[in-house]
């Protein structure tokens, strides 16, 4: 029975608020699971200890709109004037290999690429109160108070949008929320629709 | 936002033919996990080491049929010979104390209890293969040899039923397969259809 086990991948995407902690969620997440990382293309500048083709790719502008014009982009955005993308080619090729891809997004971006992936699995990462979430930003000291208090106003917006996502993780423990978003990952590949068919052929194969 | 997780329970149907090893997979899944076991209602012998109360409500087929009658069973079936049902009034009251309930049931059990409780989520044991099946059936040493034969005829036309119900879980590693199960569990807590309203009504509450 491992041909059930050897499906075609699925892409989760870990998308919310800026301060919510998609990144560390999903460093952690990468750890123990069995998933690719869908690596990024941007045009801001790499912030200390980043490096390039790991953390993201970067990229000059030039070179961005080259990958836009080519369609090699699964969704890209403007975020506080930066260009982020996602390479198309890159997830698609991992998804047929069987690999589960994962993609910590924005929440603009995540929905783009559930416009475009409708199989994509979308999980919105909440804080664990608006008070929390405005200390999370105001402690990362790597942006202006300007910036902070745009993206503490965005947040709520974002997170009236929670309804186009599949599942919701709050993230108050980190390892409590590894741990759900692990589990969904897991029960997603157990998920019948879709594989009905396959998995029934294989038991009358069998018995014939 | 305790209160995203103060909500109504789940009821979760582990389901498959004879001999997948349902039982051993809920007593597993019991021990670890926050779970509420739905006791059986059963007309038939009680096996050696089996209790009443614990393993089931063992009742005569006269108080049986007053439960019928009383409209408290969620479903029942005559199962060679001897009728299994689920009482109704138990699952209910632990959903709404927002416990999540696991019942463990045979597949037209499953498919009753799917028609009465629509959010009732299904999960599909599967036997490694038929050849598997057939000795863990055989080499249960409780059933006749005809009990056995039935048993492994209607496996496959049980299995062919798999499209009807959210999960499957190949019962190869016992070990893998509870943990399947248990991320099913856990990743359906964290679903969002049916709570987005009372998610972002928290979040707006505290920001205003």
């Amino acid at each position: 029975m491992a041909k059930h086990r050897s499906q075609k991948g699925t892409l989760f995407v870990i998308s919310g608020p800026s301060g919510t902690g998609k990144g560390t969620v999903c460093k952690e997440l990468l750890k123990e699971n069995d998933l690719k990382l869908s690596i990024s293309m941007t045009t801001r500048q790499p912030r200390e200890g980043e490096q390039n083709g790991r953390d993201y790719f970067f990229v000059t502008r030039e070179e961005f709109e080259k990958n836009i014009a080519e369609g090699n982009l699964l969704e890209y955005a403007d975020v506080f004037g930066n260009l982020y993308g996602t390479p198309k080619d890159a997830v698609v090729r991992q998804l047929e290999r069987g690999r589960n891809v994962l993609l910590e997004i924005d929440v603009q971006g995540a929905l783009k690429v559930k416009e475009a992936m409708n199989e994509a699995v979308l999980v919105f990462l909440l804080p664990p109160s608006m008070k929390v979430l405005q200390e999370r930003l105001s402690g990362r000291g790597t942006d202006s108070e300007e910036v902070i208090q745009r993206r503490f106003r965005e947040a709520l917006n974002e997170i009236r949008l929670l309804g186009e996502y599949d599942y919701y993780v709050v993230n108050d423990d980190l390892e409590e929320a590894v741990a759900d978003v692990a589990a969904v990952v897991r029960a997603e590949s157990r998920r019948v629709p879709g594989k009905v068919k396959p998995i029934i052929r294989d038991y009358e194969e069998e018995d014939n």
